[in-house]
C-alpha cells in the first residue's frame, strides 16, 4: 500500500485519536489540573510505544515531558519534532459554542480546546511516522519526539531539561508546528519568532477594602492608581515609554519591508477576523510590520474591587494586573522585565504600593532562511501544497527555539498547518479538518526531503 | 420597673435576638439571596407585631419594606424610623476571620456582616420602643417604622412608595441611624449627607478574546483602553475633569471651615484606620474637607481578561469597570451621571467602544442645625453620653433623606450609634456591643425628649 493510500485509508481513525486525545482538559495554568495534564502525556507516550517508537513520560519540577525515538541509521539525519500536549484555560466558559472538551466537527474544523495549539498538529507528526512505518516499512530518517507538558507556563522545566539532556536530543534539524500558516492553502515556514517578558503587578493602597462614603476622597484609589501607572506604559504616538525599551531592537530591513509587502495580509481582512473597528499602534510602522517585527505592550488582565452584580459603594484595598511585552531581536526577556518593573514602580502614584512579579519570559530568534534545511523544507511543501511558500515572521513566541538554536545546534523550521483564525487561547478554539490531514501528509513529505541531507 | 432597670435586665435578650436577624443573609444587591432578604423582613416584622404595633409586609418591584405603626395620640408628634435590613455582599469571603453570617462576640464587637450597617442600628430602635412600652405601658410618641431591603442597591423602590404612601407615612420627624459618630462615645448628628452617581462602563474592542502573540500591536486593546479612560479623569490636581462637574457644587463656608477644624479628626489617626500610607486628593482641601463636603470620584470595580493563577497571553475583547461619584449640594445625580458617561466617551481611545449603563443615584442633603428637632435630639443625646454633640457632615449617601424632607416636609435627624471604624461594606463588619446597648438608650431618650415638640 502506498503512503497516500495508506493516508486516504485511515482518515477517520486519525481523526477519532486526536478527539480522544482533545477530550483531555490538560490545562498546565491552573493546578487543579494537574492528573489530567499527565493523562495527555501518557497517551501520547502509549501511541508512540504502540507505532514502534522508544518512548517514556520524563518526570520535571512541573508538569512531566514525553521524550520518544526511533533511530534508523546513523548515516541518516535525525530530526527532532518538538510540540506541546498542554493547552490554555477555556474561560470564558459562556462564550463556547460547545464543550471545549468535548470536540466537535462544525464546517468542516474540529472545535476544542488544544484543537490547534498545539495537539491537533503535534499529532499530526504523530500520525506521520506512523503512515511512513505502516506504508515503508521504516521511517527515512532518524526520529524523535520532545512533547512538553509547560509550554502554555512559559516552558520553565524545558530550558533545564534540554541543557541536561543535550546528547538524548541531539538532532540535525528540528521541526516545529505549533503555529498558522499565513492563509488557508499556502504554505508558509517561520523565520522569525517574538519574545516575551510577562509580569503580574500587585497593587495596595489601604488596609483593607473602604466604604466609599466613609473615606473616598480622602484615601488613595488603588484602581485609579493602577489605571494611571498602566495609561503612562504608553506615549502618545503608541510607543511604549519604558525607559531603554527599544535601546536593543534591531529595526526592520528595507529588504523585510518590501517582502511584508509580498505577503497576502489586508488590513480589513485582520479586522473582519478580530472584529476590530480600528488598528491603532505604534505610530511609522505598519499593521502586519507592528504585530510580527515591532515589540509591544499589552494589559492581559486586570481585577480589583466590586466585579459582581450590580454596585458595591467600596474603595478596595488592593487591584491586580497582567501585563506582558512581546519582544523582537536582540530584546532580552531579563532586562525587559527590570526596565518595566522598575517603570511601573515609578509610575505609581502617591499612596500606591506596587509589587511586580515576574511571571515568565523566552527569548525572541529568527533563523536564517538560506540555509539548505529551510530550503530542503520549502521545496517538499510546495509539492505537497502546489503552491510556493511564504516566509514569515510572527508575534508569538516559542521560548524553546533559541534554546534548540543555541544549546542543539540545530537548525530550526517552523511549519504552522493551523490558521491566525483557529482562535488559539480564545473561546471556540478550532483545527480544520482539512489542515489536520494536510499536516500529516506535510510531515510525511518534510521527513522524505530531509532524507537526503546528511 | 424603671426604664434603666429593664434595659439593665434585657441586654441578653436583646443582643440574641440581633444574632438572629444577623444570620440571615439577606443581600439584596445579588438576586441569589432573594428568599433570606424576604426572612430578614419577616424576622422584623413578627417581632414588631409581637411588641404590640401594626405591622405588614409591603411589597415592591424588588424587596419588600416592612411598615409598623403604633399611634398613641393624635395630640403627640409622630416619629418615623426609617432603617434597612438587608446587607452588602460578604465577598471577598477570605479575608473574613469569622463566617460574615454567624455574628461572634470578639474584643467586645459583634462581628457580622450587617452589624453595624444597618441591622444593628435599627434594631436597637426597635429594642428602645419595645423597652418603653414595657417599662412605662405605652410611646412617649406616635411611632412609625420603614424598614426597606433595597438600601444597598439605590433604594429603587422607595421613592415611589414615599410618594404613593405620603399620608400612611406623615411623620414631623423622621430618625435614622445608618451611620457612625465622630469618636467612640461621642454623640453625633449628622447634617449634611453626599449625594451619588454610580454607574457600569462597558468597553469593548475586539469581536473575540485574542492570543496577545498574534494580535498583539495590530488592535485596540481593551484593558489598556479602559485604563487611559480611567486615568483621564482626574487631572494633576486631583480634580475630577468632567466638563461641568462643579459647576452645581456648594463650597464649604468659612463658618463650616472652622467647625470642621473644631471635629476629633486627625490625619494620621484616619491613616491607622484606613492602613493608607497618603491621603493624596484634591488640592487646596483637607482630608475632612473632602471626605465629608467635596465631591468625588472612585473606581468601585474592574475586570477583563485573564484574572486567574499564571500567565494568560490574551488580549481581551471587553472589559468592565464600575465608577462613582458622591456628590454634594447642589449637584443632581441625573445631571452629574450625564456629564459624566458623555466625558467617558470622549475620552475612549480609537477602536474602543464604551457603554455607561446608570447603575443607580441619590441625591445630597442638607439640614438645618438651628431647627428645634434638631436641638431637642441634641440635648436628648447630651444627656445619654454625657457629653457635647458633634455636628458634622458625611461623605455617605442615604438617598432617602432628601425624599423625606422634600416629601414628608419633615425634620430629619441623622444620629449614628456605629463607629467609622466599623468596616462597613468590609470584611470583619463590627458593631460595639456598647453601641448597641447605647444606642438602645438613646433611641428611648430621643422619642421622651420629642414628646415635648408639637
Amino acid at each position: 500500500m502506498s503512503l497516500n493510500e495508506y493516508l486516504k485509508n485511515n482518515q477517520s481513525r486519525q481523526l477519532e485519536q486526536l478527539f480522544e486525545l482533545l477530550r483531555i482538559p490538560s490545562i498546565s495554568t491552573d493546578s487543579a489540573y494537574k492528573t489530567q495534564v499527565r493523562a495527555a502525556a501518557a497517551y501520547l507516550n502509549d501511541d508512540l510505544q504502540r507505532i514502534g517508537f522508544s518512548s517514556s513520560i520524563l518526570e520535571t519540577a512541573g508538569h512531566p515531558l514525553v521524550f520518544a525515538e526511533k533511530l534508523v541509521s546513523p548515516e541518516l539525519p535525525t530530526v527532532l519534532i518538538y510540540g506541546h500536549y498542554d493547552v490554555q484555560p477555556a474561560d470564558p466558559l459562556d462564550l463556547w459554542e460547545s464543550d471545549p472538551f468535548e470536540p466537535v466537527i462544525k464546517h468542516d474544523a474540529i472545535i476544542a480546546r488544544g484543537a490547534t495549539d498545539d495537539k491537533g498538529q503535534v499529532f499530526a507528526h504523530v500520525k506521520a511516522v506512523e503512515a511512513l512505518i505502516e506504508a515503508n516499512g521504516d521511517l527515512p530518517v532518524n526520529v524523535k519526539f520532545l512533547i512538553e507538558g509547560e509550554e502554555e507556563i512559559g516552558s520553565p522545566s524545558l530550558n533545564a531539561f534540554i541543557v541536561a539532556h543535550k546528547e538524548k536530543l541531539a538532532a540535525d534539524i528540528v521541526v516545529i508546528s505549533d503555529g498558522a500558516m499565513i492563509a488557508p492553502g499556502v504554505p508558509s515556514i517561520t523565520y522569525g519568532l517574538k519574545g516575551l517578558a510577562y509580569v503580574e503587578v500587585q497593587a495596595k493602597a489601604a488596609g483593607h477594602d473602604l466604604h466609599s462614603g466613609a473615606y473616598g476622597g480622602g484615601v488613595p484609589n488603588v484602581i485609579n492608581g493602577l489605571a494611571k501607572i498602566i495609561a503612562g506604559l504608553h506615549d502618545e504616538n503608541g510607543r511604549v515609554t519604558v525607559p531603554g525599551f527599544y535601546d536593543d531592537v534591531v529595526d526592520i530591513s528595507d529588504a523585510e519591508r518590501e517582502a511584508f509587502k509580498r505577503v497576502p495580509f489586508s488590513d480589513e481582512a485582520f479586522k473582519e477576523e478580530t472584529g476590530v473597528t480600528a488598528t491603532p499602534g505604534e505610530a511609522g510602522y505598519s499593521v502586519l510590520e507592528r504585530v510580527w517585527a515591532r515589540p509591544t505592550l499589552d494589559v492581559n488582565g486586570i481585577s480589583g474591587g466590586w466585579q459582581g452584580e450590580g454596585s458595591k459603594t467600596v474603595i478596595a484595598a488592593k487591584a491586580m494586573a497582567k501585563i506582558s511585552c512581546r519582544l523582537v531581536p536582540n530584546q532580552d526577556p531579563q532586562d525587559i522585565t527590570k526596565k518595566l518593573s522598575a517603570h511601573i514602580k515609578a509610575l505609581a502614584p502617591e499612596g500606591v504600593d506596587v509589587d511586580v512579579i515576574d511571571l515568565h519570559g523566552g527569548m525572541p530568534a529568527m533563523t536564517a532562511i538560506d540555509s539548505a534545511t529551510i530550503q530542503t523544507a520549502a521545496s517538499a511543501l510546495k509539492d505537497v501544497f502546489n503552491k510556493d511558500v511564504v516566509f514569515a515572521r510572527t508575534g508569538g513566541t516559542i521560548p524553546v527555539v533559541a534554546d534548540f538554536q543555541q544549546l542543539l545546534g540545530a537548525d530550526v523550521v517552523l511549519v504552522g498547518f493551523g490558521l491566525e483564525s483557529d482562535r488559539m487561547h480564545s473561546p471556540n478554539e478550532k483545527f480544520d479538518l482539512i489542515n489536520f490531514y494536510k499536516g500529516i501528509e506535510a510531515s510525511a513529505a518534510l521527513l522524505s526531503a530531509f532524507a537526503g541531507l546528511k
